[in-house]
């Protein structure tokens, strides 16, 4: 078997070791029952326990208050960009979004269709290095929701602190879920796809305030009203089992590592180590204002685009892949979730001080 | 390790072990890469490479003309149902239902938001016990579609034939895909859930013939038309990798075993086996009506609910699991698909005989 290499890709990302040896062996014989975890009914009091199980966690570790549902849902982030307009906005109804990237362009683009949407704050023209304070924007009186991504993968910028906003919030937390304590009593709705922080790709989590169930028109299919996953439990119709398996898998690890407080930490540090080669000279240059900077996604430039080509080319010769920048805005990108181990940092650090050296700009 | 279980449950169901041992393996270490097929990205030439074998094997093995595309989308077939008609319908248009089982049913409910639907047959009254006759229904001139659920999981109902139409087909096939040649030029959209015959759940197949990528509303969101996905080779968003991975691998097994001829012959000698006892007396009833009879679900009474009580109990014991029948009928079901192994079959057939013995009417 070759050495594991470190995949520092935005998504999907690296899981914890010990939850893929565990799942290599479910798949065959689950908790040894005699079949694999795949093979399964998800209405068998085996996998309900699983889902059960992934949820129970999900609230202890979030501290997710009673009166919000839990859903384990298909589509992907991208699938929540137009159902939570579709639920809750239509004919004279307005929201506002606070637009900090390529993700918060496409969720309002999805939401126009269904209602008056205020973008109260952009950093477009500025390469959406940075995230706004709470000071920068309003959020109309009449609008529903304030709508925000609290952390940008692609531009590696992240709130520092939630929107101080009298509003329901509703966020998308794909790239960051996990990473840190959050209040969810100030939010409406929080999802995220599992393929960052939580599992493989193939589900996405969604957190809702009950009260919001009851806001859907009628008149939207079956499917794509939240209230009936709500009801079933998320199992209206068939999950996706194995990813439901994975998250489960990751929240109990992440449970025995110490929670999110433990982990934001350890997030902290991880993030630091990189972000001072950064700041100690200018061969690397950080895309995100320093006051904005991310500590799941580390977007960086060199002082040209060659030496980038030859930086990502040579870091997968040791192992180091995935850090090519995202094709809208070029250079290197670190993606480092709570999976992502130290080795991999202190190897990265290593090998920008070592190419920073022997490749003088 | 204990000895595998054979489970008869209508899905998620059993996988070819063989598949089983090789992601084993490769959630580990995927293809002696260094890093698991569940952490890579879904852009990687590695994981394209995967999609793109799934999707040339499945063009191979139900010999799909040019001029379809194949899509691996989320959100099951249960998204199919108004995807459909969202994307083909509208106001003043018209579609052909067949109402044969629930899924047909919540199908016609989801397609009544978006056009006119006319049911041109029906068995409800007769307990979904048999599908029609081509002679049995008339489609509407002015329909856009025919639409029929090719193999009725929960009755254990089955085409024997595709329905004789002019007008173009849309088809269920959760149940039945790749288990018998289909004419594939005949339909519009042919869709199926990959946890019955394909692979595990949380990835959707849909076969859709080109030209209909052009009749979708301008208004509806981004990631419910069908171009999008299209446009995209299914990689406009993250997809499920893990899930489309194992149907890739589930593919090459069934073309490994002689593809998909060779399977209806295997399919056919199975059902027969069960189809066998059940003929054999008045002890075991079959649900379905003989010239509907399916080759992967298989629905029967015993004289009592008491003693399918006590032959669904005993079953578990011998390591023959899922035998109970769905909710909305009772009795027992066995679901057999392409992976469900002879072993099992012959087990069944052995226990079968067994209990009428030991326990008379």
């Amino acid at each position: 078997m070759s050495e594991r290499i470190y995949n520092f890709s935005p998504g999907p990302a690296m899981l914890p070791y010990e939850v893929l040896e565990q799942a290599a062996t479910d798949i065959l014989n689950f908790d040894d029952s005699g079949i694999g975890i795949c093979e399964i009914s998800h209405r068998s009091k085996e996998f309900m326990n699983v889902a059960t199980t992934a949820e129970k966690l999900l609230r202890e570790l979030l501290e997710i208050p009673d009166n919000y549902k839990v859903l384990f849902l298909q589509g992907g982030a991208s699938s929540q960009f137009f159902m939570i307009p579709m639920n809750l906005l239509g004919p004279g109804k307005k929201a506002t979004y606070l637009n900090t990237g390529t993700w918060s362009k496409k969720s309002i683009k999805e939401a126009q269709l269904f209602g008056e949407i205020d973008v109260a704050f952009s950093s477009e023209e500025n390469k959406f290095n940075r995230v706004p304070n709470s000071s920068e924007y309003n959020t109309a009186e009449d609008s529903e929701y304030l709508y925000f991504v609290s952390n940008n993968t692609i531009y590696g910028t992240q709130f520092q602190d939630m929107p101080a906003s009298e509003k329901m919030l509703v966020s998308d937390m794909s790239s960051d879920i996990l990473s840190r304590p959050i209040d969810v009593s100030k939010f409406g709705i929080i999802f995220a796809g599992a393929q960052k922080n939580m599992g493989p790709s193939g589900v996405t989590t969604v957190i809702i305030r009950e009260d919001l169930l009851d806001k859907s028109p009628e008149n939207i299919p079956t499917m794509l009203k939240y209230k009936t996953h709500a009801e079933k439990d998320s199992m209206f119709n068939t999950p996706p089992t194995f990813p439901i398996y994975i998250v489960g898998k990751v929240l109990q690890w992440l449970k025995d590592k110490g929670g999110i407080k433990a982990m934001e930490e350890l997030n902290r540090k991880k993030a630091e180590q990189i972000y001072e080669v950064i700041d100690a000279g200018e061969y690397y240059r950080g895309h995100a204002l320093k006051d904005s900077r991310s500590m799941m996604n580390i977007a960086f430039n060199l002082p040209t685009a060659e030496l980038e080509a030859k930086f990502i080319a040579e870091a997968v010769g040791l192992g180091l892949n995935g850090l090519k920048g995202h094709r809208s805005i070029g250079g290197c990108r670190a993606s480092i979730y709570n999976a992502f181990p130290q080795e991999g940092i202190t190897k990265l650090v290593a090998f920008m001080q070592e190419f920073e050296k022997n490749n003088p700009a």
